[in-house]
């Protein structure tokens, strides 16, 4: 016994955390059971469900001395939630499976399932279900349901010659604030707290499926690698035009102080879940959407005239 | 480079094993997009989707000398997709989250493609899509979607009093088998194999429903503690008549050398992932269904005239 008490999700139990965080969750419109059953139960009036799911682990994805539990619960739910809207549909449900060691505090759990909460809210989406286990390094499973709402779902196969690139959301944030932590900084706020807690631009995605957008995706590797999956699924090139990026000033001095250029960040950095699209070029594209390039016939993607190869994460080699 | 030369998920790369994986997973009718874009999309015609989710921990849920890789899919999906019948639904697709060493073989990732893909074919489901990422011990998120054809899902929470309670598939055969490895024994094949490789009875969650059941769930935290959850949920009590359960002759025997009582096995082990049902005691079960207790007024699961308070596998304490 501490003389502050400290209760661990051992000392709870498995249902004892599954109840814990159950009561934190608010069940929303979208959900026809929520958690307490084999299995929940989602509207789908679409009569087709979008469907994704990622895996985040500790020291790989996020550390707990660098993010507090609120903020990898907002993270683990923002890249899912940015995945389904990166589609045109709107999020319903996420369901989460989580591993954790029995010494995790119940503060810690309770941050955890707030982040998780505040994050899906911000779409309308309820976290409807999970599962907790015990492990020695805490591991997410996070799966996200949407609603396509009769649209056809945008893939990253439709770009033609022609179109107009366009992205929303910021770019290189994430990255940049990585990079600061990992050289022990702890600032500019605004970059740092984009690597603890990315805000993807959730309304853009269906805006951008009923604007007639011919693909889209979520800009989770790097924007080079990710339009590379553009211009290889749709058969086209992609032409960058990296004058149309503005470096916002607390990046140029995170930059200098590192020695890196931050175009570096803005072209290769993963995780702030920007939304990429492109357009037929008559499509007039609300303030939102900044034009980064266009597509040609040909392939791959090409900067100031070099075809660039490299630029993303791959969890295996790196 | 080895004579045999072995190729590992780190010399694929994390784009090269989701390749890899995708192309061994065929894509059933009830799929309308599977892997390769930010998310996959599944038909629900029910307008309303089921949808629950697993965390497998390598050393925890399964260990890789005890069960190979087939065994690990084949199980993984089994635990998930018995979810998606016990409510009453029939399984459409999964969604698999991935994390495992770079050291880990090609040949053991392709065993562990088949065994999702040969498990899913079951019961007509399809692996729509996953993430893969790198993690010092194998690490398996399964979330898994089901349609109910217009049908009301199955609850923990509708038995009555006068309900028989029935139970269809395996009981305790997973955890002799467990028992036997555990004390280094590598047979009989039928316990051992049990706990490498549930065989939930599929057919009959949706069987269930069909027929009327007031309350189902898939035991996997052993039958007295699921019941109990039933007894809760219900505002009931449940009698378990212990001398309605067979034991096996392989069972008997593993018992016998052991040194333990197999119906310890037959009602606190989990893993098999039978099913267990209340109907109303006018329904005419099909042979699947076996009754081994009623529902009574009252709270808890009662054997033999005693309240019975354990019983099943808490993932935190234990």
């Amino acid at each position: 016994m501490n003389g502050r008490c400290v209760i661990t999700v051992g000392d709870l139990g498995e249902f004892g955390v599954v109840a814990r965080i159950a009561e934190r969750l608010p069940q929303g419109g979208t959900v026809l059971l929520g958690p307490g059953d084999d299995a929940a139960m989602v509207r789908s009036p679409d009569g087709r469900v979008v469907v994704t799911t990622d895996l985040l682990i500790e020291g790989r994805h996020f550390r707990r001395d660098w993010s507090s539990g609120y903020d990898i619960g907002r993270k683990a739910a923002a890249q899912n939630l940015s995945d389904i809207v990166a589609m045109g549909a709107n999020p319903t449900g996420i369901v989460v499976g989580l591993g954790m060691p029995a010494d995790a505090t119940t503060g810690w759990l309770d941050d955890l399932a707030d982040g998780f909460r505040d994050e899906c809210d911000l779409v309308g989406a309820s976290v409807v279900g999970g599962d907790t286990t015990r492990c020695d390094l805490v591991v997410i499973g996070v799966t996200a349901l949407g609603d396509l709402g009769g649209r056809a779902p945008v893939t990253r196969s439709g770009a033609r010659p022609g179109d107009v690139v366009a992205v929303a959301g910021r770019l290189g944030h994430a990255a940049a604030g990585l990079a600061l932590l990992t050289e022990g900084g702890s600032g500019p706020a605004e970059l740092v707290d984009a690597h603890r807690r990315p805000e993807p631009p959730y309304a853009c995605g269906p805006q951008a499926a009923a604007l007639g957008a011919t693909s889209m995706l979520d800009v989770s590797d790097g924007l080079l690698q990710d339009l590379g999956h553009v211009a290889t699924a749709s058969r086209v090139g992609v032409v960058l035009l990296p004058e149309s990026f503005t470096v916002p000033v607390p990046m140029e001095k995170a930059a200098r102080l590192l020695g890196v250029d931050p175009l570096e960040w803005i072209l290769s950095g993963g995780d702030d879940h920007a939304l990429a699209a492109t357009f037929p070029e008559t499509v007039r594209l609300p303030p939102e959407w900044t034009v980064v390039g266009h597509v040609v016939s040909g392939e791959g993607v090409q900067v100031r005239g070099r075809s660039m190869t490299r630029g993303g994460w791959d969890h295996f080699r790196q």
